[in-house]
């Protein structure tokens, strides 16, 4: 987990995200507010990375999980909600809140939004099914719009093929309504399930 | 088009997203500058709506664009990238850039990235089309991963059927190569439909 004064950083972040959006303060003051951030800016690139977080601070022997710059769970990322995630078996789920910077539609979830955090939190079902890979297919039906507000998202495994997953899931809206749907097929790299094998047969 | 202070406002709170997730600055001082942050935050929110930026600038007789808070093409909403899409006969296309806080597996853009914005584009293919509408349902195929950086998506209109706009498309990589492809059903709401043949009807 990174440092408290990251975090901090980043949940602040997401707070100016929301609020710049939703402000009513007259235009000059807001380029007044554009200048101070732009200082703050300078300060944090004063000593700073090229590369995205991913790279930047890979997870060893999981190269695919990348839980700090990731755009739906990434805790260090403020465009990320962030999606915090729970596994259980062959299953994910998550709670989360999706204020207006996640807009499509007027007062509705972008169905690109939710494809999105669909995309995560299927992948991520296929991981704790023990198939961590890359997206290779994503089928999505939109059934009735997604309010704003507070979702749960829901995956399951259903189907093993070779060093394919096939996971369903779902995002409810808050009266437990299917809102969209989702299959997804996640492949797992050659090399993580070799290592996989590896760990099987010695451990 | 928004006034300028706040076109100002969201350029610099991208920029800042964007060092927030890059910087090595040790955690006190983050943390220090998530305290200025907050300060402006409330600057912000002194004068605020409580609502989505769609539902406070709904656009007349076009409900569906969101131009200012949508989260792809909006120029208000910092998590945009934005996308500057481009409409010509039955098609759509933008070139944009995806920096590190659209990240997913190390190096490359989130898969969901890649879904939420070729729902966007490929909407608006149906739209230019005529077919102004919600997505019904999306199919996504992921044939190599897509870097993060500089990119390319396309769309154009597939077939019509009644209210329904079938629409393909995809990401093109740095190279031209196709590294997502996606095909769309978006349905036009029925209002939309019929003030449509009344345009037609009447003028």
């Amino acid at each position: 987990m990174p440092e408290t004064g990251y975090l901090a950083l980043t949940a602040s972040t997401r707070a100016l995200i929301d609020a710049q959006l939703r402000t009513r303060i007259d235009s000059g003051e807001a380029l007044e507010i554009a200048r101070e951030i732009d200082i703050l800016v300078k300060r944090l690139l004063e000593s700073s990375s090229t590369e995205p977080l991913g790279v930047a601070f890979p997870h060893p022997g999981r190269p695919l999980r990348n839980d700090h710059g990731n755009a739906v769970v990434g805790v260090r990322n403020a465009i990320a909600p962030p999606v915090a995630t729970v596994w259980e078996r062959e299953r994910c789920w998550a709670e989360f809140t999706l204020g207006a910077s996640y807009e499509g539609p007027p007062g509705y979830v972008h169905g690109g939004v939710c494809a999105l955090i669909l995309d995560q939190v299927l992948g991520e079902g296929a991981a704790a099914a023990g198939y961590p890979g890359m997206t290779a297919g994503l089928t999505i039906r939109f059934h009735r719009p997604t309010p704003l507000g507070r979702l749960r998202a829901e995956a399951e495994l259903h189907e093993r093929d070779g060093r394919k997953a096939h996971v369903n899931g779902h995002i409810l809206d808050p009266d437990g309504r299917v809102t969209v749907s989702a299959h997804g097929v996640y492949v797992m790299p050659r090399h993580l399930q070799e290592s996989d094998r590896a760990r099987h047969a010695h451990g």
